[in-house]
């Protein structure tokens, strides 16, 4: 399969999941059923399976023979990714309280439409958060009922399951640091990067690409060059977000300019503005406390990316983007790995931290 | 190992379960630590782990041996249900915007109540919200853990996975049944009894036993005798559960005198009543739909409570858990198994159904 053909195979394996549980859930119950719609139709959705590849090509590197026999279960272990994002996606627009997701209405908003537009009893917000926790719950239960129906050999499933389990507990801890230092307004780089580092580089590259190891057994050295690999350009993935979510263009991000200021997400590129602030320009650094997590007009908005780029931070992440995808790349240099896989993720690095969406 | 000793057996196991993560989760962060800590104490608080002695009891009835090796990890594998039962509670409690919980804060009120103490930045509430979504997202994650942890022989798991995949999808089923009854304000006695079939019944009882049996290896006739004891088992539990949250004494089950009524829950109490009431009485059906899910004084609740009474609604209510109580057991009656487990199970059947709280 070449890298254009992934994401339609990991789309066909999610389809082919979702249609094998609808008769038993409309044997439980139809309106139950109705509802699972909605997260299949969600998770259809999702375009670019950036974790499945991730995985995919780490087992390709290591040895992974699309030809073999065993090919097909590792596709459907890699899809498998896709569900515990589901989860991770409604559970987080809950959080956030985002309207949409991918151009529709996020699942509690939709629900909550429902609600309303039925004219049903109590509160249509509570009943979207309601319908939101529950699918969230069910794709992530489901995400490991895919991947027992992957049907690894029993080896196999014993190196995957630790590398599973790390990144799931990696996952929900990355995303409780981030509403943590949110709330605490934690101006340490340190921890913005530990939050970066779990959110998004353990659980988009680095595990994915270390489950793929795992499905194919790879060595130590394989294993510690991905999960290299995998924090670096992570981390670098998180940046470039973090630049985007402030310089992005809207009309490209799809998201309103400056939404992170105005949000009060406490990025590495904030962290970084702070501390050069405090030394150098006590005046900005008060303006940027001030406005940061307000309610920022356009003007606002522009002032506060003018500080982050005299400051120098800015340009400071762009720097660390750029060392991280090298090092990154440079541990890959390093190992030992089938050269298409070598390509393929070399190309997959590049496309992460040099991305304007 | 005999009855008493079952519930700290299995608060044993989830503690070693708690302890052995302990060490990888600080090295994540010391401050997601803590909030694991606040998730393992509100596992560790619960106390009557029927759940897990109901699968216990159904693999012992089944054949399996508490002096076989293969006993810890069936221990465990019971205990798991724990985790999936402390997801359903945390996310359950803020769905319903419950303060407390055996006693103490429920957890999104707990952070909620911590950020506030802490004078953070942002809303309290959806701090707390976010809270109680990702510990109990963690715990749904870790349930799956910690049944892998039971390291059960592969064809015991193999036999296991379809029960547990099972349970989890109707206990997410069944939540979301009675979430949209509610919303719907759906009087048809028939969609009550299905949520009290799947939200209670599947997840407490019958497939619990269920598990035990897959466990133990169960020929069809057991599991077939188990699933029909659970059902009725089940439902009976719920109907009592029902008539305890209008009728029951606020000193003993620990609730609010009709706190039931005051959220408009649509129990089959409730639809039985407005059944008769539409046939008998208009006034009464009037009354009950008016004060229904409304915030109702001491005496509208004794008022309808009244009419429940009057209607022969409690009355047929109670008739049902006998009925029921009788058939579940007469199923176990004519089944083979081991005769501790029978009068084990014979007991937990009327403690669940005959309990004052």
């Amino acid at each position: 399969m070449n890298a254009c053909a992934l994401p339609s195979a990991v789309g066909a394996e999610l389809t082919d999941f979702f249609a094998a549980r609808r008769e038993p859930l409309a044997a439980l119950d139809p309106t139950f059923a109705d509802a699972v719609t909605a997260l299949e139709q969600f998770v259809l959705r999702g375009g670019k399976r950036i974790r499945p590849a991730f995985a995919w090509w780490g087992w390709r590197g290591a040895g992974g023979d699309p030809d073999d026999p065993s090919a097909p279960g590792v596709l459907r272990a890699c899809a498998a990714l896709e569900l515990i994002q589901a989860c991770a996606l409604v559970h987080d627009d809950l959080m956030d309280d985002s309207d949409t997701r991918r151009g529709y209405p996020t699942v509690h908003v939709a629900f909550a439409h429902q609600h309303r537009e039925q004219g049903w009893r109590g509160d249509a917000e509570r009943f979207g958060l309601a319908a939101a926790v529950l699918l969230g719950d069910l794709a992530l239960a489901w995400a490991d009922d895919m991947l027992r129906s992957a049907e690894l050999a029993p080896a196999t499933a014993a190196r995957v399951a630790p590398v599973w389990e790390a990144m799931r507990t990696e996952l929900m801890g990355g995303q409780f640091l981030d509403v943590l230092t949110e709330a605490r307004g934690d101006e340490d780089p340190d921890s913005a990067l530990r939050t970066a580092r779990y959110k998004t580089a353990a659980y988009t590259v680095e595990r994915p690409l270390h489950l793929g190891a795992a499905l194919a057994g790879a060595d130590h050295a394989l294993i510690a060059a991905y999960r290299s690999f995998g924090t670096d350009v992570g981390v670098a993935f998180q940046l470039r977000d973090d630049l985007l979510g402030v310089f992005g263009d809207p009309a490209v991000t799809g998201k309103p300019a400056g939404d992170d200021l105005r949000e009060g997400k406490r990025t590495v590129l904030l962290a970084v503005a702070l501390t050069q602030a405090d030394r150098h320009d006590p005046a900005a650094a008060a303006t940027l406390r001030a406005g940061l997590g307000s309610d920022l007009s356009a003007s606002d908005v522009d002032t506060l990316r003018e500080h982050l780029r005299r400051l120098g931070a800015a340009q400071a992440v762009e720097q660390r983007i750029t060392d991280l995808t090298r090092s990154g790349l440079a541990a890959l240099d390093r190992a030992v790995l089938h050269p298409a896989a070598r390509a393929q993720l070399c190309e997959m690095a590049l496309a992460a931290t040099e991305r304007t969406h």
